[in-house]
């Protein structure tokens, strides 16, 4: 591997111009461009490499000088962006669906440049996309296309003003009328108008609406989601008996324009109820292929799961950023030193580095997480699209929930915090706007609320954990799942049991922690990470946690290529 | 007290508006107009009534409809309104003097409105102006009332590009020429610049500039400060070779113009030199008051101290109207609930309440220690002015600086994760501008930094406590201090030695605290809080910590009417 990266890599990845950082990338233990062939491959890096060299390229892409643009003006500048991001052709869809990990990577590289571009293309391609393929069938593929050509421009409205945790309470309506074979899209009031829908602001022509599907005689059947045009997409004018606009401005992300809309009896062809979870005949009878509620109403949430893996992927982008950035000031910045004259770079501080380099490691760690759950959340739902309806497929879909339900808050309070902590070890100069954290961490905020509060989804986690082992604790059945995740609660009375003891101030001292948990599990070796025992136990302050942290390894090594 | 406060109380506190909180409100346990009186007093809830009603009558003031202005524009307006301040006359001169907790009020109310407004007017009134007053003599006091007829506006230029926490190596010269009585201010180079100096942007027309001061065949007398004109009143275009501009877009705080400049050569009268610390002869004899180098540089510098104390209360103030945003929106917000058609407000959940209350407590809890400290800051500033050179004067400044070190890292890092956490627990609606949370964060983040960095100020508290620990291991001598905030070291084995043992499960859910901690310590009660024993240990998450909260008692009991 190491003769054919290093020919390739050159071009691929050239050598960093020198600069005040030469010094201490000399000193480097290991080769730069080795690991990062190591980490992406190859392919992955040639094709982030034409994403940012299409950007660096098209003046549309430049910065503005002189300050921040006025809100109107960014919006503007960001649709035009996004309009030119699909020009540009830089994935085309047969690639985004052999490699659902080259979506990804086309997404964080638009968020490397700017959140507001990324969320923009993601909300119209990605979810309001996704939610029609994996929510609808085959009479709605016709939207598709049109996406990917401009045509039309989407985004996904589930939240309203009054309700957004509580999804179940959602209160626009979809009454359906047989005698036109249409729903009819209804806001009871103001608290029901839908809210902070991203896109709707200024540019969407179509919305994935939820609302609660009533039939006549019938009653609500719960909420659906239907596609609703509510804008003609030549004017960008509202559609008859919609009242859209935009929110205003947020703390961050204001190139993307977040947008309310009240539906006033607004009539939609039958066909256009997203009906995978449900359908109604054009009578006027609902059908589903479901069998209770609660089953439904998971699928028509399903793809929430996947964006929630999405933000663990956006909140890692960040983080690194914001690592970069303070570590390589770090590095240049001096203060204090040995004599009058000679002062040391700050990163040469025990403070600095007890305060930087934990978030450094957690970006890897984080990092290599991410894909991996991105790649079990695409084999979930390769799943759902084949209509696997086995107990597995299920099993599964529960466990990426639960995952994904504790990865997102673990991922976005880690970029969140260490943002934070990276701003103020950059001092004063930290706070300069051009410095680029301040963006970041407003950017990054709303990882830690939306697709779910953070504090809520770990309810959600600690629920499916504690029914397992209420599980266990009834029948014995034993804690065992497709990704192995909950595995460590078969351990669970040895890990209670676990005491922080410290025989000598030198064990204390001792960073690895290798002395400090006294209990009966075994130590973990290299060796015994076998393949399909993923989950290791994460050391941290020197303290056993089991920590959601997937290591790529075969046959107890660890490869040069992982398989993505 | 309960009859008078009621009579007057109704004018100076009228009852709020109904609306969607009038139910929590009718449900407190305590009268709202009888703690407002309690903790502020009649006298300081007049000034603040005059203030904002001074603000809200004024169109001036309004906030502009339709998004923020752009930067340059907001701080125009910026400097416009703090003009005004001046021109409503809302706390006069003498008022100042005699009662500088009133100038504190107008600083913090001016700071509720906008902090870019209260810096520029307390960079230029307190900072700038104290720096003149106190480290100057007679011959710089007429600086002082050009302050307040605006005829000159100031700015405070210690810190440079490339030098901030280390201070002694700044690297501003100021050449002593004795053939024509003048120092000359000059800037070596662009790192050697002055940089972030609030005001200095766009407005000043002087600064105190702290630079190296050299006499002829006397070699450098270490770091002092200098009055140097650097832009014409009138048309504020720079002074002759000073090079003077603003450096920026900031994360908050835009309407204050942050400055850089640099002095080529800029030649001043050896008057201007503030010569508390030092002195210049015309013939170019170096002269100090001060025994060793040490000692002037901290003279030099003990501006600084005020100016942490400042920034506690700024946090309060910060910490205060966010956790009133989010606790007000909490309330009202409903999410869930027993049936499908009754929410209850979020503010019912323990997990809101969790998240929220400690940091109402903390406001409470830090609002009262700020003042405190501000009193004893002053009454340390008087003994400086009254040229006290007692040891015990001298052991209070480092008891004041010891304190101040250590409480802007509390105050200020408390107010930012509250203020992140009032983020979070208002949801989506947290995120959107108007709901100010995010200027608030903005606007609060650089309190971490500025006057030293919040991790580099704790060590100066750690050296000061381990050097007492250090010199009563030495001698024997008793930890005690004048205002009793390290008489705990007393106790420290003990406190060493304290374990936090639960015995039950219901011990484990006081939240109390009270029976965790076994020591040989006593537990507190209120009639042990005799006065003068003013720093009690907090109980925080059910472990004895000591943590310097003021109590004002008297007599075992605490009294109506604080004393400020």
């Amino acid at each position: 591997m190491a003769s054919s990266s290093e020919g390739s890599g050159d071009a691929l990845l050239p050598d960093f111009p020198r600069g005040p950082l030469q010094a201490y990338r000399a000193r480097a233990s290991f080769s730069w461009k080795e690991l990062a062939l190591f980490l992406e491959g190859e392919d992955m890096l040639r094709l982030k490499k034409t994403i940012f060299s299409a950007l660096e390229d098209d003046p549309l892409f430049a910065r503005p000088g002189g300050g921040d643009l006025p809100m109107e003006k960014y919006r503007e500048l960001n649709f035009l962006r996004c309009r030119r991001v699909f020009e540009h052709d830089l994935l085309r869809v047969e690639d985004m669906l052999q490699s659902p990990l080259k979506v990804w990577a086309l997404v964080n590289c638009l968020g490397m440049y700017d959140w507001s571009l990324a969320a923009k293309f993601f909300l119209n391609v990605l979810v309001f996309g996704s939610a029609i393929y994996n929510s609808g069938s085959e009479r709605h593929f016709k939207y598709i296309p049109k996406i990917f050509s401009m045509e039309i421009f989407g985004c996904f409205a589930l939240t309203e003003l009054s309700h957004g945790t509580n999804t179940k309470a959602i209160r626009t309506t979809a009454h359906y009328d047989p005698t036109t074979e249409e729903f009819i899209i209804h806001s009871p009031d103001f608290e029901a108008a839908k809210f902070w829908v991203g896109n709707m602001g200024k540019t969407a022509t179509h919305a994935v609406v939820f609302a609660q599907l009533h039939t006549p005689g019938g009653g609500c059947h719960g909420l659906h989601a239907f596609v609703v045009q509510i804008r003609d997409p030549k004017t960008l004018l509202p559609m008859p008996g919609v009242m859209v606009g935009d929110i205003g401005k947020k703390l961050g992300q204001n190139g993307l324009d977040n947008g309310f809309a009240m539906f006033h009896q607004v009539r939609i062809p039958r066909q256009d109820l997203l009906n995978r979870a449900g359908d109604v005949t054009p009578e006027g009878t609902y059908v589903t292929p479901f069998k209770d509620d609660r089953q439904r109403f998971r699928m028509s949430l399903a793809s929430l799961s996947s964006s929630r893996v999405s933000i663990v992927g956006m909140s890692v982008v960040n983080l690194k950023l914001a690592v970069s950035i303070a570590i390589r000031f770090s590095a240049t910045r001096r203060q204090f030193g040995p004599t009058d004259k000679e002062e040391i770079p700050v990163l040469e501080y025990q403070m600095q580095q007890w305060r930087l380099l934990p978030y450094l490691a957690a970006a890897y760690a984080l990092d290599h997480f991410s894909k991996s759950l991105f790649l079990d959340m695409v084999e979930l739902q390769q799943g759902r699209l084949g209509k696997d309806a086995s107990a597995g497929q299920a099993e599964l879909g529960r466990e990426i929930h639960a995952l994904a339900s504790a990865s997102k808050p673990l991922a976005s309070w880690t970029a969140q915090r260490g943002i934070q902590e990276c701003r103020e070890a950059c001092g004063g100069h930290g706070y300069l706007a051009m410095n680029r954290l301040g963006h970041l961490r407003d950017d990054n905020d709303p990882n830690c609320t939306y697709e779910g509060d953070n504090n809520v989804l770990l309810q959600q986690t600690s629920n499916y954990l504690l029914s397992l082992l209420a599980r266990r604790a009834q029948g014995g059945a034993h804690c065992k799942s497709r990704l192995k995740t909950v595995d460590f609660l078969e351990a669970y009375p040895d890990i209670l049991g676990q005491r922080f003891e410290v025989p000598s101030l030198e064990d204390c001292l001792d960073s690895s922690g290798g002395a400090h948990c006294k209990s009966r599990l075994k130590k973990p070796t290299p060796t015994s990470l076998a393949r399909g025992s993923r989950w290791p136990s994460l050391r941290w302050s020197g303290c056993c946690i089991p920590v959601c942290v997937p290591v790529s390894v075969s046959g107890g090594r660890v490869q040069g290529h992982p398989p993505f």
